[in-house]
């Protein structure tokens, strides 16, 4: 059973680093890694935010945030 | 082949969580996880710094820091 993984991002070149180096190193295995770029996918901010989400890039595992580096605050992406 | 990567963390909360989540959810069959905690083997605190690391917990994934939200700075750890 796969655990859900989604990578938020707004297309930075802090948010490419961390989604070619970190967010593919995920475990195949374990977890099914969806990609959102908020930049064009503004309709899923608000989902970002609720999982706690403060800037990008950032990872959600079974809910829990992880903020990778920084890229930009969420509210510069709306 | 695996690759190399080094996840320092100073054994506060954030760090333990982010090893929990985000260094134990790397492939195995491709990173060699090495785990390491700063305030008990501080003289690996310039080897971290060296490599970017500004603050822990930090992932180090083929020479490229990785900081995960945050628990303290590496200065702070000294």
């Amino acid at each position: 059973m796969s655990s859900k993984a989604v990578f938020y991002h707004a297309g930075c070149p802090v948010c490419v680093e961390a989604e070619q180096q970190l967010a593919s190193a995920l475990d195949p295995a374990r977890f099914n890694v969806e990609i959102v770029h908020l930049g064009t996918h503004k309709e899923r901010i608000d989902e970002a935010a609720k999982a706690g989400v403060k800037s990008v890039p950032a990872l959600v595992i079974d809910g829990l945030p992880f903020h990778i580096n920084y890229g930009a605050a969420l509210d510069d992406v709306r």
